[in-house]
């Protein structure tokens, strides 16, 4: 190849890529959710990075963001392929496959499903295009139990905990007492969706500007703005937020139902008062699909951040594709986000950049098959172990451990009589070893 | 939602999407790999679905086999993105991330990445548009150690072994070989990648069939075209290939280089004679940039069924991102095709369809709190527990294990006297246990 074509490659912004020792942590992580998911029963299914785009525009809305597929050099057969985009969440995928494969599933079906999604988003701090989603969905034809939409929030906190994380609140609302309260106050179907939108922003323009909004924009009386901002500061880790809620003397049934539906979660919770979950009436998710329970976690000392979890109860999201009433609860982990956050603060304990445990020196040719069945014999117990690549000069090959941080050489006999020994490369002590009983040292 | 608009999904031809117990064996294939990978000390790295296309068009030949990316309403501002394709396979995207990223990488840098890939071709048995790619590869500036060739079919005949596979041979050969052979036999420059890829079919029309095209598409004379194809029969499972080749009487440099080079991969390899391994001098990959040895995998039984694994040595694949040159080798897994053969044949054992061991009763709603502590217990001790998600007959709760295949139910104490007792659901037997020291029986 010419020199003077030489073309240095650049990040494809908003697409991240990680070092080694980087995607050795989220390795880590991805196992950790994993096994937290599995551990409550939850079953893996992998759907393909492409749906039909009829399926991804079913629910509206994020037509924007979709990345559609096309053949470089498509010809005419290709004409009766169905049109293709990437899932821009996992959530349609995992209702399309619900209805698709219904006959073979068993109910309440409870999948898990950790797969990246894209998003055409403009890019910046904290967004990406392409990233990893965690989701823990359950779906049951007709009814589906209230303990599912406890169980969610018990899962993240456990996964979040359990992995050193600290410093989050999960918060829980329900929909029906947004819409609900504000029906009681007077908003018609047509004022909600907007009022809902304006108060979805409290977060970052205050509830005063909220308040002025509701004014402005749908010609609310200045004290129905305000009773509409009231729920905000509403939150507890029991179900006493359902009095506050009663005590501000609105009187509708949908309100009355979304407060005895998340009374009935916080019940089931049963949590300590310092507690990392709670029931927070300022939460209002932005997708439509959300009809009950909704979830948000944030982090306490940076709220701007948003969410890294989200998810919540919709009444019917595979209902386009099969008769019958499918009802679901999810909750969804954006890793992606969360380690960009950890990694951009070094909040993370970044290890070395291989998996190798110990590094078995070729001192000459005529001994690689001798370190071959040593490399074989401590691999069959479990270690990772590299042989090294050439045979030669010892020093080079304790340099290239040194270099990757393999904390162990190995030395197998030079002659016959010779026994071999293994290295510790921290301290550099070197002591005679078996290969078929030594074990890494615990430290 | 409307009953009269039902849209039935169906599945995308060439997309696979596996049901959740077959998902289940998948992943435990990805984990086996994975170990295998790292026990020979390859560290991970996960590079985006997408490339920029002049990325993944460097290498030509496959153009027509990629799909573009387009955002669905693309405005103005999108008009300085790069434009994008979904990688269509794990080489080209690691060439490029080891130039990208070289000040920050250790060499010999040895990775794995194990991702879906795309490719738009036709969708046709055994051949899919999506599907897992696992590979290895080593890349290191200027000189790479022939060690590392030999390796690469440890490695994956350690992982089809380990897992029950039989009826399989990896095949070696050397670009070297052939290219230098054909020169020794007078064939051009510009005859020699056409007779190549002539001899490639040699495998579905016959060794007759070849001598006949060579002849009538390169105007060779029959009888050189007959040598062309005594290549075909050589092959040894030691570095006998070498003499047998040389008995032919052709003499070249490229060709005494290749047969060195395949030579002392076979002499590292110091295989057994009846080894799944072998030096096989029909072997000829269809990708442009192997520059040396060359590896392919077959069943016995099935060599029309095509290459489970395949790879080989390139020169210098990253050469055109960095002013080094940069030599790797590498090999990769078909998982998907090999999946999808597997199932097609009834070869796997498909287990039960979710991860859960032990599902805990809740008799009465008084009792939850102690069904979900006996779930956390069990869960801390590394079980997977469901606790049944609502308060009721206990005969419904048996119903949905046993629809589920859980093989334990959990019973917490019903009274202040009562024992916790667990049920064995494959001979039902049913004992009393503390949720703090039970464990699993092994059958």
């Amino acid at each position: 190849m010419s020199k003077n074509k030489i073309y240095k490659p650049q990040p494809i912004s908003g697409f991240p890529e990680w070092l080694p020792e980087q995607r050795r942590i989220e390795l880590q992580w991805l196992d950790h959710i994993r096994r937290v998911f599995e551990s409550y029963g939850y079953t893996n299914i992998e759907t393909p990075a492409v749906e039909e785009l009829d399926v991804i525009l079913a629910k509206g809305e994020t037509d924007k963001e979709i990345y559609q597929l096309e053949r470089l050099q498509a010809d005419e057969r290709d004409s009766s392929d169905a049109r293709l985009g990437l899932h821009f969440d996992l959530t349609v995928p995992f209702a399309r496959y619900t209805a698709q494969h219904f006959n073979e599933l068993d109910f309440p079906f409870k999948r898990y499903q950790i797969q990246k999604v894209w998003r055409g988003e403009r890019p910046q701090a904290g967004r990406f295009r392409e990233f990893y989603q965690c989701d823990i969905d359950v779906i049951n034809p007709e009814q589906l139990p209230i303990a599912f939409d406890a169980e969610m929030p018990l899962i993240i906190d456990e996964i979040l905990r359990s992995n050193g994380i600290e410093g989050y609140t999960i918060l829980l609302n329900n929909r029906k007492i947004i819409e609900g309260y504000l029906a009681g106050l007077g908003l018609s179907e047509e004022q909600r969706p907007l009022s809902i939108r304006i108060m979805d922003k409290h977060d970052k323009i205050g509830a005063d500007k909220v308040v002025e909004m509701l004014v402005s924009e749908l010609n609310l009386d200045q004290a129905v703005a305000e009773q509409c901002t009231q729920l905000f500061s509403i939150s507890s880790s029991d179900d006493s937020f359902a009095q506050a809620v009663r005590d501000l003397g609105v009187e509708n049934d949908i309100l009355a139902e979304g407060l005895g539906e998340l009374s009935e979660v916080m019940q089931i919770l049963n949590l300590k008062t310092q507690s990392t979950i709670k029931a927070d009436l300022s939460i209002v998710r932005g997708f439509d699909y959300y009809t009950g329970t909704v979830y948000e976690c944030k982090f306490d000392n940076d709220p701007g951040f948003g969410s890294i979890v989200s998810g919540g109860r919709y009444a019917n999201l595979a209902g386009s594709y099969i008769n019958r009433q499918l009802p679901g609860v999810g909750i969804s982990i954006g890793l992606t986000r969360l380690l960009s956050k950890l990694f951009d603060e070094d909040k993370l304990d970044i290890g070395r950049k291989s998996p190798t445990d110990v590094l078995v020196v070729v001192p000459h040719k005529d001994k690689r098959d001798d370190a071959y069945e040593t490399g074989h014999a401590l691999r069959s117990r479990g270690m990772n172990v590299e042989v090294y690549h050439s045979a030669g000069k010892i020093g080079k090959q304790l340099g290239y451990a040194e270099k990757k941080g393999i904390p162990f050489v190995w030395f197998p006999p030079f002659d016959e009589e010779g026994a071999h020994e293994v290295k510790d490369m921290a301290n550099g002590d070197q002591i005679e070893a078996d290969p078929n009983t030594w074990v890494v040292p615990i430290k």
